[in-house]
């Protein structure tokens, strides 16, 4: 790319955690920069946060509506190109459409939006603009994930019949959220978060994964969510049986209360053929499994020649230097930005650039917590997930 | 004890797999020999199968009728102390009936009988006889397992919130049943192993590793059992979902078609203080997780003076000195043996040695598989294992 | 075989440890039966152990000259068939001198002798009498390490460029002979364990499982070793560089110092082709290394068709069911007795069952353990091993 | 810092692998830029290079003379503030060196020079300059490894005994330099290497990290080195017994030919009172080994309070969210950026930043590589590292 594109923040000021990983994500290669921010509600901290990150003083705005109109204001390839929106669930979806509204491209974290309805409107707004729109199901970043799903797309593991995903976290065993820690305190508040926490803000990206890796639809499912934490209002615990289109069948579960757990995402599916198995903390090892051979362990950056384009396309270094949760991070970045550049300078980007989760999976994502919420409610075992 | 015990068994002959196991297992401790057999349903190959074992000719049975009255006949002190009954399922319970009648202490493989009204009377037939009963859930044997077990009845973990216990399998994948290899021929076969495959054989091993190790008790379940092979007749998979009755949840799945899985059970416990994890595969250690330091892991025959007595008691070697399935098999034997010598003899065995699976586990483990076969027929989600 | 073989045994009486192995290894398979015994150099304790291992009483002797004589009394075909020693190092070598001297089978814990000297008088011996002579290097017994050796064999390898043996143990770390711990007392005593306590007990293990599963031989090493412990007399650590003839270099490291380390017996293997992997404590697996795909991971039991022969026939379960320390030491037993039997009874053993450590072993571990010791005294960098 | 620190790189181009991880990890905390390169030895190649990395024209320069006079015409506050040399080594000294005599504080990647002279002459010069200096040491940025280092310091551990440090890789067991394989081709290259191939590439990663870990000093070792491809002229392995002053022993051993060996650098350290263990491509868990308790797993980022103020500095992202190679590469660069930042605008930099390699390890690492060369050579054991 001729430039590097511009980015501008919603959310990320001082004490977030995730805005710090989007930054990092979205210039580790070099393709984007930071040129404007309303890091905080609060303007103060919201100036402060943008002069420690070496923001113009006159592009680190006081609110989102400031920056959008702000930014709209800058003749075009001076303005940001693209705003990341990284605030907690229930601010998502306006500032989403208001930045469409005005033209720029988004990068929106995960769970799209505050419920099912917001997810619909703004699937027709991306639609109708014709803008790109990036959800950062950053897991799906990963080299040995891609890897994953592109040999499924061969037919290497033959017709899929199971599906195990999992995602303990321990990190809300105890009401963490009465004290000040802020990532507690908006994901357990219905009111930010939406209708869910351990669902919403993890089994989601279960879903994804799932869904990404094994080309399956989730038909319907059989949900039973949990708050084992006293006083506190949304779930923290959540089983689901999960039957695909297709046949295949599996189990979903994911959880907060588990204790010293850390982020231990995984996920094993098993073919008529074969079978493969990956874990979040371990995430360059992709395993294998064969019917009538020894299991394999395929490795990030090995140079056997079997990689996939996919997977080799989303590794920076040799094998053994392990990369992690940044660097998949920010292979969503470096895809959108690819796409972004290409499309503002009027070429084509790599095929392999094409790929990262777009408003269609924050559909899904969002259909998938309304579904397991309602599910978990009923009484009868099955609740269709359409 | 004074002598060793005297076994008789029924089934194992040649080919069979798991009657290898028990000799292995009742052996290894010198507290008991082998002195007759009827170790298969054909004659001839039960005889051959007992010259092969050194058995004398004329304690080597054509059948188990002949065996249970032949040594009915010989004197006491010198007839057969107890039967192990490790035939197809359908058969459990016409031989361990038949010994309980004639006086026979009996060990028996699991499940415990065909059907759960079978497991009933049986548990009424054992009661009114006063007779020692085993059941093989020799998962229960690990010296690990039993320290899991210790720790949450010491409440290490607080009250229980969570568990997920699982027992992938790969080995009827394909259709093996159509060949002639016979575990999988019985297995698969509705006459002889009863209403379930997979959770019949595994399944019921994980519920009962899950109820032994927690101390917990399944209220309710809801099951979605599935067969993946076509023309099989029953379940060779099954994902579970688990309400235990004092609030805690958990997610139970088992499988015999995912492919390259050995033998791959394993169990996660979650409380309010702490939680746990053992993995069979690797059975010689135990992960302790802690909410507020480094998580620990636990090792058979680490003499750091932290083990329980009961882990202890079931140990033979040193750290770092494998033991494995067969040594835990052996803990099953040595108990019940301890507990039979002890009664005639007329002497107490050690408080650890009263601890193997009984003939209520058996109930259980056959209350579970009728359960679960029922719910997952059902429309309603939950099905009371009641 | 037509009948069991019968064991008699010196060493292994109340408070031992490696006796009782012995015992569940000679027994596991039914082919051996322990008949006599003289378990300790105190004869009232011989006894006590004796009656609670069954032992006729008039077969539980008072020293081991006793019970060779006097089983040497008994007729043929009633007296035992060979005699197993498991006393400290210093009497390995009177007894089996004196059992070959009466016609007795020998099996023998290693070290094999108490110096170099005696182990070259023994093999001559054992070669004289024409004797079958078995060594316990016990891990030479493992599945995993037959298949690591058959696949060298087979050259999957190339030629051999380089081995990393390991033997890391803790239990040393602190001067436990000063408790009564009787291992430590006699193993870090110059007068019953020889020239070396950390070599001669595990670094002959390391070295022995390296030539036998690389067929390569030592021909000079330049050793460090050292006592960390203050006041003990023999080395409790050592680091070895190891020069094999036809130009493969190694390094091989032991320790008994090594904290919380608890029986971490390693080999690698790397070859011009490939390379291969063995860790102790988890015996089952074997780790395949390709220079063009991906690494493989080798199962004790798996039936991909893909074990050498020489692993099945050393496998007694399925995959996925542990087997451990007990069942490597009885293949050697198993070995041992059915080429015993075999002569015996004027048959031929199984080929596979052709394979149990020798005499010859014996003398390298010896050779070894001396030259390491002189090496290490030695101000020039190589001592040659011959 | 007010603004960002602007970085110039010398070497790096096309086709390089370790200059797109310097600029990673270089900006990867928005605390420095690149400003300008001489990014290749070949003019045209260096000015495509600096193109696609966004740098002005006229800052990318056509040789590295040219780029360090044409910035110190630049005027301070303008000009580059730091040299970054990640060319093959025989250029570090003559780039470093002038760029020092120019004023620049300087990045260099290891082995600091061409040979041990070099090193001591810009020792010589760095003190002089009183020049921030950094030499890039990446694996002691690691977390974990400050965790380690901490805790050893704090004497956790007690008097250290033995250490065991060793680096396996495969990537040149077949005669790779032969293809046009850029990385393969100098580093085997004497003209360019220098006197080593393994030894300086990775043996001294091993030696650096185990002195910052340990804060023990070699003071002397036996080497014995290989060159297994036929036709090479360095060494591709080599084995190591270590002494260190003050008592402790170890093993160091290294190897390029250890095929599928990734990039294995592990590190085992252990003392009177405990022991600790780390692993490259594992690097966020640090194992610790208690003489009279269960086995610990500290990991990155974990909140149970217990990590030192050293390990959470380097620290970015909450327990499970994997960090790697280039976070770890980035701790050297964000410490030296926040001192030469403290340099530049008059402040102190945080204590935990004062923390990155210097030319003294540079140094170090040098001798290390003339020591193990003349060891290697040589006839008597031990050859002293001083």
């Amino acid at each position: 790319m001729r430039r590097k594109l511009r980015m501008g923040m919603v959310g990320g000021g001082q004490g977030a955690f995730i805005g710090a990983v989007h930054r990092m994500a979205a210039t580790l290669d070099g393709l984007v920069e930071l040129v404007c921010g309303a890091l905080s509600s609060d303007p103060e901290r919201s100036r402060a946060s943008g002069a420690e990150l070496h923001i113009a003083e006159e592009r680190s705005y006081g609110s989102w509506e400031e920056m959008l109109d702000g930014e709209a204001r800058i003749p075009l390839g001076e303005r940001m190109d693209f705003v990341t929106i990284v605030t907690p669930n229930h601010l998502h979806y306006p500032v989403a459409s208001r930045a469409l509204e005005q033209g720029f491209a988004v990068v929106c974290d995960k769970p799209m939006t505050f419920d099912l309805d917001q997810a619909r409107r703004l699937a027709r707004q991306v639609e109708e603009s014709g803008a790109l729109f990036a959800l950062t199901h950053n897991y799906t970043g990963y080299p040995m994930i891609k890897e994953a799903r592109a040999r499924i797309r061969r037919g290497e593991l033959g017709t899929l019949r199971k599906v195990v995903v999992e995602y303990p976290q321990g990190w809300l065993a105890s009401p963490l959220e009465e004290s000040d820690q802020k990532q507690a305190s908006w994901r357990t508040d219905p009111e930010r978060a939406g209708a869910s926490c351990c669902m919403g803000d993890i089994g989601t990206h279960a879903e994804n994964l799932t869904e990404y890796v094994t080309g399956l639809e989730i038909e319907a499912l059989c949900a039973d969510l949990s708050t084992f934490v006293p006083g506190r209002k949304l779930d923290d615990d959540g089983n689901v049986l999960l039957r695909f289109r297709g046949g295949a069948r599996g189990v979903l579960h994911a959880s907060q209360i588990s204790i010293d757990e850390e982020n231990a995402l995984s996920l094993r599916v098993y073919g008529q053929k074969g079978g493969l198995e990956w874990r979040q903390e371990e995430p360059n090892t992709l395993i294998l499994k064969h019917a009538d051979r020894p299991r394999e362990i395929v490795r990030t950056g090995a140079n056997y020649g079997h990689l996939s384009p996919e997977a080799s396309f989303a590794t920076r270094l040799p094998a053994g230097h392990p990369e992690g949760f940044v660097e998949a991070f920010a292979n969503l970045y470096r895809n959108f930005a690819l796409c972004l550049g290409a499309r503002l300078e009027g070429g084509e980007p790599p095929p392999e650039a094409r790929d990262f989760p777009t408003v269609d999976d924050g559909v899904r994502g969002m259909l998938f917590i309304d579904t397991v919420v309602r599910s978990s409610r009923a009484s009868e075992k099955w609740t269709s997930m359409a």
